[in-house]
């Protein structure tokens, strides 16, 4: 290249910034300080707040040490907390590691230790679990506790401070610790890990940024939407939406338990425009009743999911909302793919809709790529429709790597693209579509529960000679863990108490719902063969 | 900073892609291949055809040598050729130097010279300014012809190759060279230069992308926007709207000419949805007969200008047209702050919306930074609305700097703030608002004088169609205020009676001591030239 276009034309503080979310914060507060930024029951924040809360916020951890690669543990309900950590932590160079607050104790422990959290923010809610993890735990947090008023439940206080208390003690000036570049880490997420422990997926200030704005150009969210907080912000932070929401001068209006009544009144109160959720939330809408959700008008919704069934898409249709079905994994972010939708598909019956719709479909925009890549050969499967390989994503809404796991790091971007483990197929279209899981992950109400891991607790029974989980379908779960296990002769156990010891080992949702006994399908060399398993869970016979 | 969050989570070809905005045309291409991209005439042209005519033009330059770092001109209208350059050429790692086609021969010449242009794509329309360029400049370029079947008028064909015959000539098979950093230039714009020669501002594909997205953030553009080309595409690369369109797989409407029935018919027939253009184009639009725009929806309009005046935002409110202030300079990518809408300004009365509406806001979103600084002090003036300061920008929407002047690209970003030589006040909710350009400010007697606020006076004069004030030597004030004013076609009014009117409406040492009656010259994007007044108001001639 001649350097015509190279001399004299560096990059200087007037033409380069750091790409990173937090300026959208800064955005809607300058422009819109009056507007409303977090609804939670009483509680209602405009943007300046918001801003002003957050600052504190960064200005109390800074004080108590906080800095640049630092990691900050929250394991919080969709409250304004868990908003406001979203901006505050990562404002002071620090990282945002949110938990899955159904996480059993050792799982907790587990992750403070491996993200070496300086400080814990955790709410009331969930204190039983997370004061056996302090105890398990070697690290030792600051740890804050959030008092939600909104919450009027069990559970205790656990730290030294209380979430408010630190905010009032902390000046609202502060000034944010620019990255030092974008690639520098903003969060950390836990996947639930298909084998052994869980693995930390880092995300950085570039990606957290251009996926905030990816979901408003896929979605074409305009200024001011109204967001419904029923996707848990400690998943894959909200699909990126509590920066989204920054961005657009919109509202979070937070929510800490999926309930459909409840659900209906904030969106007819609040004028919600938008929500995101796994086919159960959508579920328990349509299956509400009617009267419930009068006063409401049209409202976005997104859906990730396997395959969205008809019946779900047909009865949000039936409620006047507007779903797009998207696709994604911890690893990009939460969505980088969405079911693109086309006018003439509006001519289709509502199968043929159906069928259109829940397809995994094509990358967000600001993505760079997504194929199927055929295991054998390693090229794009041919757009036949039929042709199986795995999906694979490769861009800028795609992790840094794996938290002290470089082993797992490279394998998953072996090749120069990130390996979903997900096994689909290219329609004509161009549409990808998913046939198969990868293969030992079953979705339940939105979370993945490693059928292995199962297993491994099933194993520990005294009586169970072997044990395969596969998904079953569920509909209102989307899946439910189903168990078949073989008894070692003459022993005995009963399929309640395997559930038992399966929950007591496991966070709850993750213990089968049904076990079926009998001997297993194995191959030559002893393998359970789970494509067998499979196939019995989704026959009525199997499942009694 | 600790190396938890650094070892292992290199950036590679899994997770990390230059942005550019060329990836739009992909995306559109490959998920809406068969919907309109560029409607011109009876020419309509799909995203896959459009992709394989890009692809066509980038192998045919390729063919020709053209790569990395080379610079192709293109004077051209606003057509499918246009819109293509826009992605044909970065595609192949060149540079897109659009060339205003209202300069003079000796002007195009410079521009050949100073870009070191290897092509350069002509529209037969302006050949006869760049026939005589050609012949002066030093450049020997490759010159391909565009010979548009809706251009029916006079001009000649001056190059080795007719555009169509070049594409139909090259392989549709091209693969793009990805630009090895985003900070790789991908246009080149000439300012128009009040003083010298032009300056040549270069744009990145980082730039330009975050530009793009951000044109979608700011107006909240829905996929499949249409839009309507009013403003010149080699005004800044049409404000980054070829790269917005693509983003949102929307549709490019071209027009050659800006001709107010014209526009109605295609904003009726092709439902367009979204235009821009200076004051003057909006102007056209209100004072066409009622019976011209039956059957034309609601649109939105982007308006830049100093101070739009409050009869044209009147005016696009009856014509139900949505209209958004603009503001940037050709250094920042075309706009780079808004007036972002409050709906509470919606229950001011018309007067009050238009001053509301008329200020130039705040930053885009995506833009890092806007204020005002003391010129004297270099910190931001307080937000009283009172204090004078020079208008300064940072962030990504921010040029690379001037082709081959570094002294003046230092100049322009010293102290880390690009400086728009634009002059203005910051006022309490934030919002900046012109007072001048530094070179209109009118010194009399010491105090300092805007132009523009005696424009706005005039313009609120029934009578007056378009005014332009400027300093007038003066031996005893220094200077004095004079005004040209060009009345509405029957109009009529006197000196003395603007005279009048102003010192009604202003400081009576701010109105004007004299009126030069006469059509104003006015730039091929309606701009009023001042500077050309400022030249007639220092010959006694001009002034009677």
């Amino acid at each position: 290249m001649s350097d015509l276009y190279v001399t004299g034309l560096e990059a200087n503080a007037a033409n380069y910034a750091p790409l990173t979310p937090l300026t959208f914060l800064d955005w809607s507060a300058d422009v819109y300080p009056d507007r409303p930024a977090v609804i939670h029951g009483s509680r209602r924040f405009t943007w300046a707040q918001t801003r002003e809360r957050c600052r504190r916020l960064a200005s109390a951890l800074s004080a108590r040490g906080v800095g640049r690669g630092d990691t900050v543990s929250v394991i919080a309900a969709n409250t304004p907390e868990m908003a406001e950590a979203h901006f505050g932590i990562p404002m002071t160079g620090a990282v945002l590691n949110t938990v899955n607050t159904r996480l059993d104790a050792a799982t907790i422990a587990f992750i403070l230790d491996h993200a070496q959290a300086r400080v814990l923010i955790t709410d009331r809610e969930f204190s039983p679990a997370v004061a056996a993890a302090l105890r398990q735990c070697q690290a030792s947090p600051l740890v804050i506790d959030i008092d939600d008023p909104e919450y009027r439940g069990p559970g205790d206080r656990l730290g030294e401070v209380d979430y408010e208390d630190l905010l009032a003690g902390a000046p609202a000036e502060y000034e944010r610790i620019e990255p030092t570049d974008e690639w520098q880490a903003i969060s950390l997420n836990y996947t639930s890990g298909t084998t052994g422990n869980p693995k930390g997926v880092v995300y950085h200030h570039r990606g957290a940024h251009l996926n905030a704005v990816g979901n408003i150009i896929t979605w074409g969210m305009p200024r001011h939407s109204v967001y419904l907080w029923t996707l848990p912000m400690f998943h894959c932070n909200g699909w990126c939406f509590p920066w989204t929401i920054a961005a657009c001068a919109g509202t979070n209006v937070c929510l800490r338990k999926v309930d459909a009544a409840e659900i209906f009144r904030l969106m007819r109160t609040e004028g919600v425009t938008h929500y995101c959720g796994a086919p159960v939330v959508h579920s328990l809408l349509i299956d509400a009743p009617p009267q419930w959700r009068e006063g409401v008008g049209r409202v976005s919704a997104m859906v990730a999911a396997a395959a969205p069934p008809a019946a779900m898409i047909e009865g949000m249709e039936r409620l006047g909302f507007d779903l797009t079905h998207v696709y994604g994994l911890t690893e990009t972010y939460g969505p980088a793919a969405v079911c693109a939708k086309h006018e003439e598909w509006d001519d289709l019956d509502v199968p043929g809709r159906a069928e259109r719709n829940s397809r995994q479909g094509v990358r967000y925009p600001l993505q760079d790529g997504m194929t199927v890549f055929d295991q054998k050969t390693g090229l794009p499967v041919p757009a036949d429709g039929q042709t199986i390989g795995e999906i694979v994503f490769r861009g800028n809404i795609t992790m840094k790597g794996y938290l002290k796991n470089p082993a797992a790091t490279q394998e998953a971007f072996d090749g120069g693209w990130f390996h979903s483990g997900d096994l689909g197929v290219i329609e004509p279209d161009g549409y990808v579509k998913i046939k198969d899981r990868a293969k030992d992950v079953i979705i339940s109400g939105g979370e993945n529960i490693s059928s292995l891991e199962v297993e491994d607790v099933l194993y520990r029974h005294p009586a169970v000679a072997a044990a395969g989980v596969v998904a079953q379908p569920d509909p209102r779960w989307g899946e439910t863990p189903l168990a078949f296990v073989e008894l070692k002769p003459g022993a005995q156990a009963s399929e309640a108490e395997l559930i038992e010891h399966c929950r007591a080992g496991l966070a709850h949702f993750k213990a089968p719902k049904k076990v079926v006994f009998g001997p297993l399908p194995k191959t030559s060399t002893g393998k359970i063969q789970k494509h067998i398993l499979r196939d019995q869970a989704k026959s009525a016979s199997a499942i009694g």
